[in-house]
């Protein structure tokens, strides 16, 4: 049985779910970590994340240290990783962590990430390979659902990726954690979303004291029709049945 | 012991708690009812709030029929218009409202309506009077506030008046009921929230298999003065606490 293709980001109340971009590089350099829209950039990451780095979890797969909370929160982000067997990403998510990463990369699953430059997988100790995939989205989609084997595939970020394979009507399903926290400005996750296209219904909803994890499905999808093969038969309707 | 300033609307996982606005007359227009713009609006407002009406409380309350839905969103609901002492609305809210509405208008307590133009006030059977205030949004706050005793006021809408509350420092907390809906264009609950200013905390989180029921209390909010009312002390500061 082949395993669902979902994501699962954390979403301000405003609907964001990163702050606005700033350059990769001032993020990490010394010299530019003052810089207001760095403070600003970071702050809002951190607000936003705030759920998040306090679970036992994250802290173990991140390295940040021993301990942390257990509960709710920590079941569902270990859940996650759990059900993922290979992870696409875009290439700012990969830019943002590879120097952040522990050595050990956290997602210990193939990586299939979308870039425009080839480049040889970079195996990593833990058991993460990343792939770099220059032929588009269907391709690295492809390539996860065949080593994910009966696991998912996460559509792991940024925006950018997330809303390609949710326009594309390529996701079965997605979560959101939803913080209590507004954030102004930033890229949203749902940046005019087709609701023609996209019917959902809330599979799952359930809250701990500091954010609300909802799971929706994806129950009406745009068709699918990759480019330069439309099938014999809807060549010439105009009517669309829309599933 | 006074009530809380409160609202309470349904917003779409995208962030819209209303279609993008069509002039009031088009809606109930015999004329324009099939126009693309007026079509569009009501598919949309009845996507959003497709869970509100079989709730028997909404049908006993509009006149709409017998029978009903009873359960968490019914119960809700009614808790909703049960702490409700006194609502403030906006003009536009109430000129979709006074033709739809039963002519005993579903309220049954004041309910101040913000408008720049004069009018007697208009009392309805079953207990509800529109007053219409000209002089500003803290105006009808104070009033609501001396009618509600100590039930709550609530600020019932549109997405205009909400804002300019909740910009303004006046509200204590808020409930949204997320609906799994994406309306991919349309009027943002938060249009530009000063984050700075606005710090929540998830009070409540609830869930039926529709909807999920969110309630945020403000626990950070940004300084009252009224115009031409700088308290001794303030005048000259730069720094601002924002407490």
């Amino acid at each position: 049985m082949a395993g669902k293709v979902f994501f699962s980001v954390t979403m301000s109340l405003d609907g964001f779910m990163a702050p606005e971009a700033v350059p990769v590089e001032d993020v990490f350099s010394p010299a530019r970590r003052n810089d207001p829209s760095v403070r600003r950039w970071t702050a809002k990451w951190a607000a936003l994340q705030a759920w998040l780095f306090p679970q036992r979890w994250i802290r173990e797969n991140l390295r940040l240290g021993e301990g942390g909370e257990e509960g709710l929160d920590n079941d569902i982000v270990r859940a996650t990783y759990e059900r993922t067997g290979a992870s696409v990403m875009g290439r700012r998510m990969f830019d943002l962590g590879e120097p952040s990463w522990p050595a050990e990369a956290p997602f210990h699953t193939p990586v299939f990430v979308l870039t425009h430059t080839r480049r040889a997988p970079w195996e990593r100790p833990g058991g993460t390979t990343f792939h770099f995939v220059d032929d588009g989205v269907e391709s690295a989609l492809r390539q996860a659902r065949e080593t994910a084997g009966d696991r998912d595939v996460r559509i792991a970020g940024g925006a950018d990726t997330i809303q390609q394979y949710l326009d594309g009507g390529l996701i079965d399903e997605f979560s959101i954690t939803l913080a209590p926290v507004l954030l102004g400005t930033g890229i949203r996750l749902f940046d005019h979303p087709d609701p023609d296209h996209l019917t959902l219904d809330q599979s799952r909803s359930t809250a701990s004291s500091r954010v609300t994890h909802l799971t929706y499905s994806v129950v009406k999808r745009r068709p699918t029709v990759p480019r330069g093969e439309v099938p014999v038969g809807q060549v010439g309707s105009s009517t669309g049945s829309g599933t």
